[in-house]
């Protein structure tokens, strides 16, 4: 079983309820100590998908809703699982993520079934132009990034995934951010595991926060994020394209695609999140 | 008080309870009577919006997650509000529009405070470029178009808003589909109102479904659709582009941005929807 694995498994607790650990081995940790460490929010979108899925008619998460509440810590929490509907297209459920009696992380899945292939004959079949990235020898490996790594170097999240960003996205590094809030690169974890639903939760949000490429810094806190499976993966190295339409006011948004190695749209997403204060360390929800 | 005011409007009835009206002004009629007329899912997020900021700490439904879980007859319903977490930037309620006991519509709201007029100084700030639209005298007036307006023909969405289609994008009117799953167009109310919140919430999901571009006809239901409000509107007609990246196995996505008269982006919203079935006359929710 692979660390990404251990640290989203559930432990069932009783009817639609399953305890969990927010593993330390995949938590952003900023420097300095300003902020106290916080698990990935992939991760956490993750491991309740995994409550979700385990009591679904369906097996794919169509449609997921996240609302980041609190920071969660380090330690146990439960995860509560409402079915809202249970239809033969589409199922949809209430689950949220738990610590101390309060919601952490609330979310709303709507799950069903997504083709695992090519269309079939006759069904309507379309899709948009695909991000370009240089060829992955050509990018830019993010390794131990500053402010996901703890003081000892081998936990967390930038110790288990290998990002190889696009170098035309990656001048912040330098201290020249290339005026454009876009991030483009390869996404997977450092051991050997296929991607799924739950890899492309955390898929979805791998990348640094695109307004780094505006010049920001900081821990820039999701405070909600939407995604949506478009179809199963098939394994190999996933691409994520992220972009921004608007800053304003303190909140950027940061949509995804994440491309699999088979050519096909596998993942969309949006966010809307809080631009970080530049006082704190380069890190991210 | 306009009809899309009246249509959304909400009648306390207990802590965090609200009365609604689902009002057949808003409702889409499908030709022949083959689905049952089901009133336009952006007037139920607004109504359900009016719920939650009532007792809001914060002004503006930052982020709007809503789940579509059946179709509400045309009486009154329920809407039931839950705070999850009130803080200093962000709150964040639950929000359910129930009929007989049964969950119509679930959404998770965020609100917060956004920009009402220019970024402050050194603020970041940064926007994309703006949808292309020819001026609206160019623009095809969609009229009351069929599907979304009952036999008496006074009734329905179609009747209470003023849709002007860029007529790159209406070549399905004709049967002659452009292949390009996108729709752009001017969108006001009939009557004389200014947009704010609620009336983002409609215009987010008023065109006709993108996948008439590429001949796809009937109801396309949504399944989810989450919006952001990014600041707020100025007066005068909206310019609404929407686009789709990927339809398969039924399912299509469609992503839309509100500009305002003033130039600014205003709301950006995801939905996942289903193909209509051909068979189904052409209509949406």
């Amino acid at each position: 079983m692979t660390v990404f694995d251990e640290a989203t498994a559930i432990r069932p607790a009783g009817p639609g309820r399953y305890e969990v650990t927010l593993d330390e081995r995949f938590a952003i940790v900023a420097q300095g100590g300003a902020t106290p460490p916080a698990v990935n929010g992939g991760v956490m979108v993750a491991m309740v998908l995994r409550a979700v899925l385990d009591t679904s008619p369906h097996p794919h998460p169509v449609a997921t809703s996240a609302h980041f509440l609190r920071v969660a810590r380090l330690e146990t929490a439960e995860v509560e699982v409402t079915w809202l509907k249970q239809g033969q297209t589409a199922a949809t459920a209430r689950a949220t993520l738990i610590q101390d009696g309060q919601a952490v992380l609330d979310t709303t899945v709507t799950t069903g079934r997504l083709p695992a292939g090519p269309a079939a004959g006759g069904e309507l079949s379309w899709t948009g132009e695909p991000p370009h990235l240089p060829p992955i020898e050509e990018c830019v490996d993010l390794g131990h990034w500053p402010g996901t790594v703890g003081p000892s170097g081998t936990r967390g999240y930038a110790a288990h995934v290998d990002l190889r960003l696009d170098p035309a996205t990656t001048g912040w590094r330098r201290g020249n951010p290339a005026g454009v809030p876009e991030m483009r690169g390869y996404f997977r974890l450092l051991e050997n595991r296929d991607p799924d639903a739950y890899l492309l939760a955390l898929a979805v949000d791998a990348l640094p926060p695109v307004v780094f490429g505006l010049g920001a810094a900081g821990w820039a806190p999701t405070v909600e994020l939407t995604w949506h499976m478009r179809a199963v993966p098939a394994p190999g190295p996933l691409r994520v394209a992220a972009r921004c339409r608007h800053v304003s006011g303190g909140w950027f948004d940061e949509e995804a695609e994440v491309w699999d190695a088979a050519g096909r749209l596998v993942a969309q997403s949006r966010q809307i999140a809080r631009v970080g204060r530049s006082s704190r360390s380069t890190a991210r929800s």
